[in-house]
């Protein structure tokens, strides 16, 4: 059973990006490092709680924001109750960092490239349990970006060539990763209170 | 500079530890896996800021109290102003983990067995920035258990054969460490609320 888990994914953006990127401007990707770099962190902890939603959201005190209000950082809590829950940070003011630790009852879990693969044909994550650490690799002959298209691809010909009906299941992770940086934005915005989910 | 730190201490005790050992009972160790697991990680995130305190702590919720009040598992914010903060986790209810991650505006380090080294004589940790991951190795001739006790025994022999006073890093180092774990408990007890630590 999951009890834990932290993701972050940070990245030292450049001046310019600071500055004129479409992502630090409130008229376009408003949202900010929650939006670009959080999200990643999001889809994440859901990933390992099996795309349950946590039963609140809390913005934890710490988030820069530019002059315009945009989120150039922050971390948050996602609470599933019973003991289970999540942090995250995402940041465009530090070092690229990409992990994943998540701790169950009888095991953990980490990935430290789980956003950008050092190695793009390969992907590793290391678990341990029961007094023994090991490193796994599964090797790919695409990228992950090649996999997504394809993906995309063959989901749009089913539908296309073959009649079937829109797969459920991307949407339904794009809607609740989208419906938990809301929850984050939403308690920024509302001086850290816990936002709850019950019923969304 | 750093910008955020995570630090996790979990180990799964038997049920015969959750029952009778002298850390989940309230007139003997009673901080629970705050005073045992969570110290450890505290040290960890005042280690990674140069021994600052933080200006504010904030329990976070999710955490699993015993019938007798004892924290059996808690998460924490510290908060060092300016964007600078740290989460930390510790449980008597998950898989051994013992991970810090520190992620600064341009490196980042990772060690997963700060409190149990995997290997005795041997301490492993990963950096990167600048596009490099780079694994360390520091070897020591002893265990960390018996450099402890040479190290105690250095200072009291300082004392007693040099008329030496106490040095006051140690002593700092774990009044504050004490100081952290308490602002934990107190915001637990306290409904959650930050606890501010100017002037303590």
């Amino acid at each position: 059973m999951l009890m834990q888990v932290y993701s972050c994914f940070s990245f030292a953006a450049s001046d310019d990006f600071l500055k004129h990127d479409i992502r630090v401007k409130p008229g376009l990707d408003g949202l900010g490092a929650l939006g670009d770099a959080g999200w990643y962190t999001i889809q994440a902890i859901l990933l390992v709680n099996n795309f349950k939603l946590p039963k609140t959201v809390t913005a934890l005190s710490g988030s820069v924001l530019n002059d315009a209000g945009i989120v150039l950082s922050c971390g948050a809590l996602f609470d599933w109750e019973d003991g289970v829950n999540a942090t995250i940070y995402c940041s465009f003011l530090a070092n690229l960092t990409m992990e994943i630790t998540a701790i169950g009852t009888k095991g953990s879990l980490r990935v430290h490239d789980f956003v950008i693969p050092y190695m793009e044909t390969e992907a590793v994550f290391t678990t341990s349990g029961g007094g023994c650490v090991s490193e796994h690799k599964v090797m790919t002959e695409l990228s992950q970006e090649a996999c997504m298209v394809m993906e995309f691809a063959r989901l749009v010909g089913e539908i296309k060539n073959r009649g079937a009906k829109p797969d459920g299941f991307w949407m339904r992770f794009s809607r609740n990763t989208q419906l938990l940086v809301d929850a984050v934005k939403e308690s920024i915005d509302n001086n850290l209170e816990p936002v709850f989910l019950s019923g969304r």
